[in-house]
């Protein structure tokens, strides 16, 4: 099967970073395509630059997926993932909600560790309107900027390691997420300096859109997800437009 | 003062009905700016149309606001809300939360009339998501659409009174707030049908819009709706990236 | 329109310093009527003279409103605030109520102050019956009395900013609520040392007040907030009775 | 051991009948002691009365419980309940809160019938205020006075039967409460005619304050229902300000 | 009337300790049967087993409860506590669960000290089970080994102290209640150190238990705890299959 | 890889039934391996079934999972999920917290539909446990015996058709979950008369597991599902306590 990895920042090095994380994990027969928005912010990082995002992401999603199976949005805070999973006839699944998810199959609370204060507000919205903030053991943020990161990723790696460890021992979180899409191949760096499992999403989204392929659910019809009815757009191009009414 | 009333959908018509309402409850001295988006869906009414319609507004809100002391958001699903909030150095309201919040102010937990199953969907997800779901009695969906209301007024409004007598028996709201933008002045037509008081998004906002400009609050630079700092952005025109790193 | 402020606490400085703040932000052509309870508790600080403390705001809500258009109940735990929404043909708001919803509007979460470890208990209680707890991010309690207030106002000041800051950098709060009916006139007062918005009640109040009175929405018949019919009660003086069977 | 029955409506019929309830499931050595209040509302239906009924139960319970180990509180709406449970040296327990907490030692959820709609809204509230949501599967207003309930007693048990049954049917309750001081002694005669348990509050109120004074704990003197201090209050007789700096 | 009181590890001493406690308690004339199991854990004290544990305890139940009245369940996970209470014809309490709703009668949020951060997670998914999340202030681990309270008692009770009194003044807990079997007597050991009322279970199911078989409450035929049905079993002895059917 | 698929049921048609439903979406070279608990419960059906399950799938799990890559448990109550989570070093999955994870997955709310109103209840109390009741729409229960499905499966099919379709209408489901180990292969013969995905767990339990394995996870040392430390067990077998200080 082909999954789309779509990342709706401009960024194509973290694609990159993405695709090769998502890569190791996929199953024998899993191609994974991986796409840059061309317009938005260079990375997501502020509620206006999201809104930008979940517009590219649309658009991304409208363009790339024709000949794929499914789709992953390859942002922390899942941009434009419920328009997507209505508008698109394949499955769709974000980082961040698969990471949460999964961390509720490995044990009982998660903690989350953000990019930053500002991010952290904004994730504790996301797992809130996933129904999962009686899963939610804390949050964490750090800050550490990419150029800090690439500057001393040693620091950065021990900055995470030590929020998660916050999290495992002030707030008792059985699973530490690591959110953001900068976090695809980090987990395994740092694992062994936290007595709980450490996950990130990008990995996660893989296993779970393949799950979601194997199941062979048509479209639905019906419900607030079901097939797009005809409408009357202007100005937003060719793409989205033709998902309407097919 | 001067209060945008934005809608981000591109129909005019309802712009003309809103601010009308909006001008009927507005303190005097205060001036209603109505403006409609330029590109978008006529009305959204799917999650695809929503993400169109939260980048339109955004657009709408960055180009319309400078002469202005607040803004409404003209929408019955708050399009780009957060993100306005944000962006703006002025106090913006939505239509829908600023009828929830004043429903709070009525009585003890409030029913929804929604036009369709669809949007009774996604207004749920509202709800959730600006943490009122304990206040929230039920949601009673019509089905109505604007070629009917014209068709037959007197059928449409029996039906919304229908749904809010149904909200007020079945699920004891004290409440009932008409969810839509098509729904300025119609409380007026229905209340006496009614034994609770019946409202919508327009006129609340104008009235909570007014109360926050008089705190005269000025725009935060911490938390995560504080000032934007300098981003880099691409390919989505000039009035947004203007507001950042002001 | 005329607003009467009440106070149920027998202390009328603090009703004259609330009517200043009030006054403050009301519209042209407002007028605040102010009214103090003439028994009951000299400041409300116990659950039991809470209790007190309702009963003496309904006495005074029975008596002081026949010539006003809405009414503000001037004490932090919004005495009888459901009581005299029921029992008066206008509008009613709390303080603490109204800084709650208004701080919706400004940003995600809100912090709380309150002026004791007792009162910040309560002060939960009353979050949670408005349904408002996940918006909550936390309560920061300060111990000042009334005397240290008066005897060294700056570091009183010093005190409420850092209890301020700390819900911000502990609990991620984008808006700051003072909880008491002596924080009217604070926040400008502290405004320029917290980096988010900084609310209290009573001019939140005037606001909403306001706003409900434009609303034009008349005292209904039914819910559990409707009109109250005739009804037994003896030993409580004539001005509640005379609301009931009207 | 000697436990104060107070009702704070002026009905002394139902106080006799509540006590009579209460001395058949007392343990040997406990005496009920019964009160009526002198003032207030004859029977407490509406949130103007519910106010009112507080304040007469505080008064009530200043003057009554001297002699006593324990005190219950004898209306549907447990009135001053945390009042007076921060006011007396005693345990104190409310009816319904009794009747709630005994439904969670019987099964998972519990449905509630109610005297009429608009003190269903209210036992909603109650339940939310105890924290008690999740273990709500349902409410089931009835409509029947006083007066009825006298002239057709068969009617209104047959009346109470079907509410009931439509909670185990509809809601999948696992236990169903009466809601009201009036209820005392119903149980045992619908019983045979519902699947479930069926229980009221008066007599698990008894079984609960006798089980708190077994266990013999000192008035605490810290927390928010910690022994009252020196307060100045006045109007409000001389029971109630005896309680404080003792 | 006779109360059995089923210890599900197979420490014996432990369940001496706790019958101690539960006669100085119990009302005159309720005689306490302590009971423990053959076969399974020393002390529960981990997921797995836990699960052995309601195995062992729900044997114990059918086989020791056939001249009780009431059962109580003697382990800080309140061992098969559901299935017990569907199973057997008479009340069945666990001792969390006592101490739980207990906590709700004499203050607003307790405060939990469990005896080790694992044990404290799993007693948070208890109370969330019980749909008391609401209610919980925090919880505070202690890490002390039955060993250790032994050889040191003083030092043990001093950190029990401290844990209670960090809830009190962290956390804002207006009870606290100390997890374990092992807690029973301890609470008189140290209240005197914490400002707000201390408890544990086994003295409060005792009241809880008595008061339920004063109710006198038929084993319901109906709802998810309605008696067994013919069932077929196998591997699992005589004293369970003898419950279904009868 | 391989999975254990165990039934904690003694009816081996069911585990294959299972089997066969797993392998028709297991990827390329996974294997499934089937095994049946040889005691307990014929088809677990009351509380005290499931606890006699919990036992009998801890037994089966540690005996079975020796060659194993992950284990699923193939009973709809997930028996003994979290304890053999603990216990064992591979991941576990159950069917229907699969289900309810991979129904996020597709869409807003989830509908369950349960083998009857007993299981209704349980299900509900399984999806609060895992902290989803946010994103439950409803419960419909519909009364089929197996005896019945064998006899007339197209009357049974059309009464779980009927469910899910109530589901969607009364409540607005997003997605519909056949709750139950006999649902393997149902959902295909029912999807086309109803618009909305219909999924059950034992398929979605396959992806999932799979997806963990994937991850590469080790088992940590700590948390509240950390590797078992050396404890004492009694009468218990020999395959549980092997699992113990390994």
């Amino acid at each position: 099967m082909r999954i789309l990895l779509g990342n709706p920042n401009t960024t194509a090095p973290i694609t990159e970073a993405m695709a090769t994380a998502a890569r190791g994990v996929a199953s024998p027969g899993t191609e994974i395509k991986a796409a840059t928005t061309p317009f938005g912010a260079r990375v997501i990082g502020t509620r206006t630059e999201m809104v930008i995002g979940e517009y590219a992401c649309l658009q991304l999603m409208a363009s790339e997926t024709g000949d794929c199976d499914a789709a992953i949005i390859g942002a922390s805070i899942d941009s434009a993932l419920r328009a997507a999973r209505e508008m698109l006839p394949i499955p769709v699944v974000g980082i961040t909600e698969a990471a949460l998810h999964t961390a509720c199959l490995l044990g009982g609370r998660f903690g989350l560790v953000a990019m930053s204060a500002r991010s952290a507000i904004v994730t504790r919205e996301m797992v809130e309107s996933y129904g999962l903030a009686a899963r939610l053991a804390g949050i964490a943020p750090v800050a550490i900027t990419p150029a800090e990161f690439v500057a001393d990723p040693d620091a950065a790696l021990a900055s995470l390691a030590g929020a998660a460890n916050l999290l495992v021992e002030r707030d008792m979180a059985d699973v530490v997420v690591l959110i953001g899409a900068v976090m695809a191949g980090i987990p395994a760096r740092i694992q062994d300096r936290v007595p709980v499992p450490v996950i990130e999403g990008v990995t996660c989204a893989v296993g779970l859109a393949e799950s979601l392929v194997r199941l062979r659910i048509a479209k639905p019809p019906g419900g607030s997800y079901g097939s797009l009815p005809a409408r009357e757009l202007s100005g937003v191009g060719d793409a989205i437009p033709r998902m309407f009414g097919a």
